[in-house]
C-alpha cells in the first residue's frame, strides 16, 4: 500500500484540494463581509452574528478535515501497529473543545 | 448625548474601524496560509493546528466587539431605561459558547 | 432602591434559589447515571453522549446565571455610574467561549 | 484477543472505574458547593467562576473517556476491519466542540 501520510505530509487528490479550499474561500469572503460591516457602522450585535457564523465554518471545516485524517493516516497508522497517533489525535481535539 | 448606537447602527470612529480590520486581516491572512498548506500536502495535523489558531483569533475578535458593544450601547440603552438589549446580549453570548 | 448586589452579595428570594437548585440537582443526577454506567461497563460513546448532554445543562444554567446578573447587578451599577462590572462580565464570557 | 468492546459494552477493570468515578464525584461535589453558594446568596460572578470550573472538569473528564475509548475500541475494531467506528468518534468529538 502506498503511504498517504508520512514524513508529516498528507497526499491529497485534486479533489479534496478543491473542495477544501473552497470552503475556506467561502469563510474568507464572510470576513470580507463583516470588514464591510465594519466600514458601514452596521451595529455590533448584527456583526457578532456574522461572526458566530464564521465560527461555525470553522469547526465544520475543522470536523471535515479531522475525520479526513482519521479515515485514511489514523487508520493506516494503527495498521501498522504505530498506536503514538492516537495522543496526537487527542491533543488535536482538545484544542478544539 | 449623542446617540451612537441607534437605529442598528454604531457609530465607529477611524482608529476603531482601522483596529478591527486589521484584526481580520490578520485572520483572512491566516486562512490564505492553510489554503496554501492544504495545496502543498501539508500533514492534517498541522493544518488543525493552524485551525485551531484561527479559531482563537475569531473567538478573541468576538470578545473585542462584545466588549466595545457593552462600553458603548449597552450603557447608553440601560441608561435611557431600555433593557431590552441586555436579551439581545444574552442571546448573542450563547451563540458563541 | 434597594441594593441586591453590594459587597459581592447577590440577594435571591426564595424562588430564583428553588429554580438554580433545581437545575443543578437535576445535573447532580445526570452525573449520578453516568456513574452507574461505568460501572456497569457501558460502551464509552454512550456515556460520552451523556456527558454532552451534561455539558450542555452546565452551560444552560451558567446562561441562566448571567442573564440574571445583567438584568439584576448589571443594570444596577451602570445606573449608579459604576462601569466596571462590564470588564468583570467579559472576563466571565471568555471562560465559557 | 478477547473483546474488550463488543455489543456496546465496555469492559474496566476496577482501577479504571475507580478512577473515573472518583472524577465524577469530584466533580458531584463542586456542583453541592454551588449550591450551597447559591443557597448563601453568594456573588453571580463568583458562582459563575466555580461553574467555568465544572465545565472545564467535564470537558477534561470527556476527554478522559474518549481517550480511553480510542486506545480500545477504536483499535480493536480498526484492526478488525471494521472502520464504521470512526464516524461513530467524529460524531462524538463534534457534540462537544
Amino acid at each position: 500500500m502506498e503511504c498517504k501520510c508520512c514524513d508529516r505530509k498528507t497526499i491529497r487528490n485534486e479533489e479534496e484540494k478543491k473542495k477544501l479550499n473552497s470552503r475556506i474561500n467561502r469563510i474568507i469572503g464572510q470576513l470580507e463581509g463583516i470588514k464591510r460591516m465594519v466600514d458601514d457602522d452596521r451595529y455590533c450585535a448584527d456583526i457578532l452574528i456574522q461572526l458566530s457564523a464564521v465560527d461555525k465554518a470553522i469547526k465544520s471545516l475543522a470536523s471535515i478535515i479531522l475525520d479526513n485524517h482519521m479515515h485514511s493516516c489514523l487508520i493506516e497508522h494503527i495498521e501498522k501497529g504505530d498506536y503514538s497517533i492516537i495522543d496526537e489525535i487527542s491533543n488535536l481535539i482538545r484544542r478544539f473543545q
